[in-house]
């Protein structure tokens, strides 16, 4: 049984719901052709997001993660392309940290791809129905930070003959958390329904691309 | 029994559905506190779309009359404030008319308002957790249309001691009609829920309003 | 010699400037091919906004009257293309009121249409370069106010054989009012290039239109 | 007499003019406090565009170099944090090039970040009134393309004891290609002194930062 890891932030930013935690909360245990969905909650918090997500990793032996957060203004599911080594927040994190201009991983790499089949799951999700679109900028905040640090782990960890495919997805706020109008939305049922295609999908082209051994970030 | 006639429009524009006309195929015959839902489609043609109505208002004598119609780029279920005397279509409609600058009615007034309780119905939907916001343009094309042309019928019959209530109410893409990520959507279930809901907040404020006579047009 | 009164608003909501004042001020005295521009400035303050507009018909006794706001969050210069009978103010004016769906004009009609030639000024901008389009809602704050209750006074009042042609037109904010990027802006010789023309298309039209007497609102 | 080298696309897309190809004409050969800017027109044309740059590079010998581009939708002058190693082509560029999710440079690093000061930058420019943003994501068209590979020839080639800053600026769109009102916009005079700003800014921080040696992408 192989098993996808979906990661999911918990609120921020004065919200008192993320639509992560929810969808994440909703896709625990979930059954997939070939495999099963294992989640776990992440802090909005500065290396904790990233400590948390590797002991999840060393705890569940997934063989695709997807870390997902929250991003208003957005009208689709946006899996990320890339990760860059900056800390820059707008506001403080959770844990009332606010780097400006700071490196992720001193003397880490620029940045780090998605190895996440990027194009396969937005044709997938489009194919079904559900607004999806490849982003280029996970932004500077936390959400970047964890994508950036979990792939730095991925890469650098001796790997044996495994590899774990992770890539990070932007979904939008839920109706709820954007009554005024002004901002776009997804349903839940949607989102759910979404992230289960993106991790059928990962597993299926992990099929497909057999992949042996290495690292290519 | 009391009744709310919602009527949809068609697809046009290119489209192979409209939410407008989903969301009364699903609504058809539900039950209120107090009243039920009739609902009538609308072909995207100038005047044809308001005779239409009409003959539903005559067949049905319905208490209160919601037009519905898509606004693509719209985050939210948007009721709209007022309806004026312009036909200006950017497009044609799907009897081929594209008209300039033209009036609906020669001779009518330059606008008519909405008598539906567009605040009360928006209060109550982002209380619900379903965004929305007055409108204050329904735009030129066929929606603005209607909404006018059945203004000015309601508000010119002789209609004894009875007063029926009508307004438009705009609503966004469903999330298959914006996959590709640029627009804004909103699930045909949110959409449901919601005219469900402004349904019964017209209902529940005409017997507040205790309106007895008269056209306040 | 002819005359066009342009109209700008002093500053509000917190601004330190207002580009339809600014504006005005550069416009002053400027001649135009068959006539001359006069201005006055307006306070952002219901109903004495009006009677401050009225009181400059009466003193320059124009041939035309533009009056002009600004809207944030709009990248052209936009002819209102109606005026409606409502007063919902989402902040304060400046004189500290904030009515919620009040009526500009008790007992007025509904609506009063822009008897500028919206259309033609948008065309004549366009093909000069600048960003422009009509706009079928001047919102509901003391901008439209203004253009309602200065319309109705000018379809109100005994004209004998002259008729005073007028609408409003809004303007984007200026860049020094849109530093942190996320709004549009224009530039004030944009600005000023653009209502001149504006002003010259609405002296240039009356001219063709040949307008004899009365009043088609 | 120290040296900015400013460099500007030709027009693309179906655009008869290029803002970024505009600004440079006019910039080319003014003063700055210190120095002066040399320009260059580059051709939108995949690996064309870094050569063409590469050879300016090389004839001027420019302390700064500042690769600047147009980006429809925006509303301010955007500096580029950072490039990205995808060439991933939503049209074909002018040579008639649309790869689809290759390198810039085969076994380049992911990214390399700008070496300009794009924080310092975008304080000047707000502090003189001028929108201004940093920017996550040059996209993935030439204006990546062309960042990346100029960035990647001054990382990689020795450098001897003088290093040189560069990076790439968005700029919006003219008022002339935005008449349709549809998307932001900005004046040739608020680029040209907005690009005179930028230069200025990036002499005076090289010559507060004191850097003496070495590449630290």
């Amino acid at each position: 049984m192989r098993k996808v890891l979906i990661t999911g932030f918990e609120p921020f930013g004065g919200e008192a719901i993320n639509p992560a935690l929810e969808a994440v909360m909703a896709l625990d245990g979930q059954s997939l052709n070939g495999g099963e969905i294992v989640v776990c909650s992440v802090p909005v918090v500065r290396y904790a997001a990233i400590d948390t997500v590797i002991a999840a990793i060393e705890q569940h032996q997934p063989d695709v993660v997807i870390t997902v957060g929250q991003a208003a203004g957005r009208a689709a599911i946006t899996p990320e392309r890339v990760a860059i080594n900056v800390d820059d927040y707008r506001i403080a994190d959770n844990g009332g940290h606010q780097p400006v201009d700071e490196p992720v991983i001193a003397d880490g790499p620029a940045a780090y791809f998605s190895t996440l089949p990027v194009k396969a799951i937005t044709h997938v999700l489009q194919e079904e129905g559900i607004p999806a679109q490849v982003s280029n900028t996970a932004g500077t905040f936390v959400c970047n930070h964890l994508f950036y640090g979990v792939q730095h782990y991925l890469c650098n960890r001796s790997v044996g003959n495994h590899h774990v495919r992770h890539g990070f997805v932007h979904i939008p706020l839920l109706p709820q958390q954007a009554v005024q109008g002004t901002q776009p939305s997804m349903s839940l049922a949607t989102i759910v329904q979404g992230l289960t295609l993106v991790a059928q999908a990962c597993l299926d082209y992990e099929q497909d691309a057999m992949i042996t051994a290495g690292c290519e970030c």
